[in-house]
């Protein structure tokens, strides 16, 4: 080590500190989807401790030019100096980090195929010492990297896998965890991922190979290491890169700079930093691994012929997939894709978009919602976090349904079986489910477009999607909950009866609660003062209120007789009335002296 | 000709029919931005007739990659066979089509620079006859094809142009007519361009570059034209070509295909199509020319160091921008930059955004939406528009207040004087505006969020923003209006207070006209029936009904005197109220006995 100052990474409170890079290595012939291979070697790294029954591992899946240093401070094996930067997720792998070393014994590979130590097409082939493998290595798939991390899992008495999280093509590798090896894997976290490629990214992976196979430096694949197609590789890199960023993003990162005010210094700056992007690039990647790595992601789908359902059905994981709103290489609406399958087929899944500038590439840096669902995924609240959220918490006030918030939670809760299926639409928080779950043992899914309150049902254990309503709705199918929940939130849909009538189609039972705005007080205050009342219920003056659609007793009564009259098959079931306290029953005239109503509608 | 069927294309009742490239040649040295050329050459097409006074022309500019085969059908002159397809816009321009060659003296001229028959990197020097200008030719400029264009123009004895419309680089270069030339162009129609290239579009060119640089066979420019950069020219296309599409459109695209399920053959597919489309590149396009103008697009930069405002000051022109939502090259966000620049300075400016699938290629193919815009931009609403709209003209109702739908603008137009500035809130379809610019030459702007209202305001020759109106109000300057007018659309906002105080910055004055839901037959039938009235002014019952946020005349006072408590310096000037019919004043008690409120505040 150099006398340079101590390096801030070695305090092992902050960060795992010094690592090193291990190897295993597969002696035994190892069949591939396509092909096979006489052994392997996978590179790897380890942080934490194994717990005695070999459950606390947590497998951290890198993408397609990552590898297997994901946290830590390395020596440079030259040198031996400690390397500048440390590990790519640094910042979310270490002890009290977001995946926590003092709890889980993480471990990353640096996948099969791969150039950074581990068996690929830039390695030698078996029992020779010069002929590498190039263009001769077996066409191999995210399965098959799937299956050899597999291998060194067992090898490291890994019995079974506390979760597998990944980011990109990490992710899809996490998929592939969860498909190949259900009952191995209790957790997946799939991270700005996608099932399949779509026309468009396979397009840009076609054009960088092209780039690198018509670099006549290439020659078929049987360039010497020292004069590869580094032009066609940096180009593919090049256009990669930008694939990774985001419009808004490379804006930002690029106009702050001096002197690009103008478009004709921006230029250069672009082209400055993507050449340098490319050098860095082709200094530490093989182009036929380039090429075989980007052939395995576009071959990777699983939609394919039968469809995605059919891929995940057998999944047993508790999955959160998480996307990135900046991300146009593998949007939104393709990871949920995968949540939304795992809903059809009743899995419990979750689905969060985090906001956040940076492109595909958000997933390598730090942003404190991104980490704080991390956190939570794999280790629930923390006490900061159960302090500050007990207030609300359902099973804190259970006994005092005075609580307006929950006034209709208590009706619910008694309406509702025990292991029935509940989807909760507008869910917040997750109270009523994490209630109905440790109560009833009720497998429930919440819907809500906000992302901080997604984040706490997470954090509550309660699976949830965070999405409009009639999206996550459209999703489902007929009959696949047996309660559909509306908790006071029809009053914020636009024509919401079509909402309503969609519910009926989910869910064998649904239930609708709402404020009676044709209580008897609203009636009065409206005509004395022509405006409505202000109170706990109504918040805000008109001017600072949101959009709402009020309405009555009478008016869902009208409005459910006329929709069965269109064929509509339901009937009301239960109904119960509270008056204006929310809190005393109410059973005389409701729709004038009641303030608050709760329905059933059971499907005929 | 050949013994084929006769061609579609030559009947000239539905096209421009046979057509004939031409060359103008200008003999003069030329100046250019960065040097000069000792004389040019541009290859142009021209349709329909130029009017006695040169009045009636109408300039169409390419894109990058375009040329100035606009429309009809040509011979190809080896064969002398009609070519199978029609010029690029033969959908647009045409006799009785969006751009009426019955109307208009249409040219389009292959650019300066370009390589279809106009002088450029791929000409001969002059006096040379082998030696050509490669990467000898000047750095030219959008600003340097339009000077050009206006030596040709010139030439064919055009006094003044109607109008010049382009797409992509088209509209970059309608931009620089416009900045340049601001008196001889009375209106500019920029579609899906962008006043300078972001970032990542200058990244994704520079790797366009650096893959044709790299290719051995550029030869730093000096390629023999047989033997050109061939790959490096494909590699660039192909990348290009994926950034004119869109994620979705490649999907249905593709995914359509027969055994285009799984993604291996989904890959083939791909590879194939980008394959063909860089073949068919190469055949027709030149590597120089290619680094040449993508680098003037790169340049071209309205904003640069003083700021789009500063080149648009000198504008004259009657604008519209179109922007395709799925156009991810030259975002709708773009697009806007240029009109939000155009309303901040006061000029007439509109702004559509076309859905579209199509990515940035949008522009080139037809769709309803698009072709209708363009149509009434050039010739305003045909006969069978004005009669399906002329029930709900102003004009026509304008002795008939007691329409109820217009009941507040005859009490706008009484405050609204000659000649003042005014912008109309959530404007529909531009009646008031019309009408308030045809009786008092007042300048208006509508701001209104439905497209196919928005095309109405266009053919009503109104400008029009079609945006949020918080988005539009945020980017107008403090008092550059005399008025802002909300005729009955508060009621749709969500915490509609902001936004009145906001309307308040922007103009001297503000009009609001709301529905008073204190009035006295709305809480007599609230008491009696605990629900809302259903009638004209609402329509919907709550089932169906959008979200609404009701106010009353005495709600909308108190709002006003707490703004002014907390320092917003407005008064309320002249109040007008409308009894229940909405026709008859009234005085006493309005919050009780008005149905409809406007009023008017001012700023002190």
């Amino acid at each position: 080590m150099s006398d340079k100052q101590p390096n801030q990474y070695l305090d092992e409170s902050q960060h795992v500190g010094l690592v090193e890079s291990l190897s295993y290595i597969h002696k035994d012939l190892f069949e591939l989807e396509n092909g096979q291979l006489d052994g392997f070697t996978l590179a790897y790294e380890a942080y934490g401790t194994l717990n005695e029954d070999g459950s606390n591992a947590l497998l951290v899946c890198h993408a397609l030019t990552g590898d297997h240093h994901a946290a830590g401070i390395r020596k440079d094996p030259r040198t031996e100096d400690l390397e500048q930067k440390p590990g790519w997720w640094n910042h979310v792998i270490g002890p009290g980090k977001a995946i926590d070393t003092n709890k889980f014994y993480v471990v990353c590979s640096n996948c099969l195929g791969a150039c950074q130590g581990s068996t690929g097409p830039a390695s030698l082939k078996p029992d020779q010492e010069e002929e590498r493998y190039g263009m001769d290595f077996p066409e191999f798939t995210i399965h098959d990297m799937v299956h050899a991390q597999k291998k060194l899992l067992e090898h490291l008495g890994v019995q079974k896998l506390f979760a597998v999280v990944g980011g990109s093509m990490g992710g899809m590798q996490t998929l592939q965890w969860i498909v190949d090896y259900p009952s191995f894997v209790e957790r997946g976290l799939v991270i700005a991922a996608t099932p399949r490629h779509s026309a468009q990214t396979i397009a840009f992976n076609e054009v960088g190979r092209q780039a690198i196979r018509g670099d006549e430096a290439w020659n078929q694949g049987g360039y010497d290491t020292e004069n590869g197609p580094t032009h066609g590789l940096g180009v593919a890199r090049m256009m990669a890169h930008i694939t990774y960023l985001s419009d808004l993003g490379m804006e930002k990162k690029f106009r702050q700079k001096p002197d690009c005010k103008q478009n004709e210094d921006l230029t250069k700056v672009v082209n400055s930093y993507l050449g340098y992007q490319a050098q860095k690039f082709i200094d530490r990647f093989d182009a036929n691994t380039y090429l075989k790595l980007t052939s395995a992601l576009d071959r990777f789908d699983l939609v394919g012929k039968r469809g995605l359902d059919d891929s995940l059905k057998g999944v047993l994981s508790k999955v959160l997939v998480i996307a990135f709103s900046s991300d146009w290489l593998y949007t939104p609406a393709q990871n949920q894709l995968v949540t939304e399958s795992l809903h059809r087929l009743g899995k419990e899944a979750s689905y969060l978009e985090i906001d956040h500038t940076h492109g595909h590439d958000s997933f390598l840096i730090g942003s404190e919602d991104f980490l704080r669902a991390v956190r939570v995924f794999f280790s629930g609240m923390d006490k900061k976090e159960e302090r500050e959220q007990n207030l609300g918490r359902f099973r804190q006030v259970s006994s005092r349904y005075d609580v307006k918030k929950e006034a209709d939670f208590k009706v619910i809760d008694e309406w509702v079986s025990k292991g029935q299926r509940v989807l909760d639409l507008g869910c917040g928080r997750g109270i009523l489910l994490e209630y109905l779950r440790d109560s009833k043992q009720v497998q429930g899914l919440g819907v809500d477009f906000d992302r901080s309150k997604a984040i706490s049902c997470i954090a509550r254990g309660v699976s949830v999607y965070q999405q409009d309503i009639r999206h996550a709705l459209a999703n489902l199918p007929d009959d696949s909950f047996d309660w559909v929940i509306f908790s006071r939130m029809v009053e914020e849909l636009p024509e919401p009866g079509a909402v309503i009538l969609e519910a009926l189609r989910v869910g064998k039972r649904v239930a609708v609660s709402f404020v009676n705005h044709a209580y008897w007080r609203n009636r009065l205050n409206f005509l004395r003062r022509g405006k409505r009342v202000q109170n706990e219920v109504y918040p805000h003056r008109w001017e600072q209120s949101g959009l709402r659609n009020h309405f009555s007793i009478e008016e869902f009564e009208q409005f459910c007789a006329e929709s069965q009259g269109h064929g509509h098959s339901f009937e009301i079931g239960r109904k119960v009335f509270h008056q204006g306290d929310w809190v005393k029953h109410c059973t005389l005239m409701p729709n004038l002296r009641s303030g608050l109503a709760i329905y059933e509608l059971i499907k005929a």
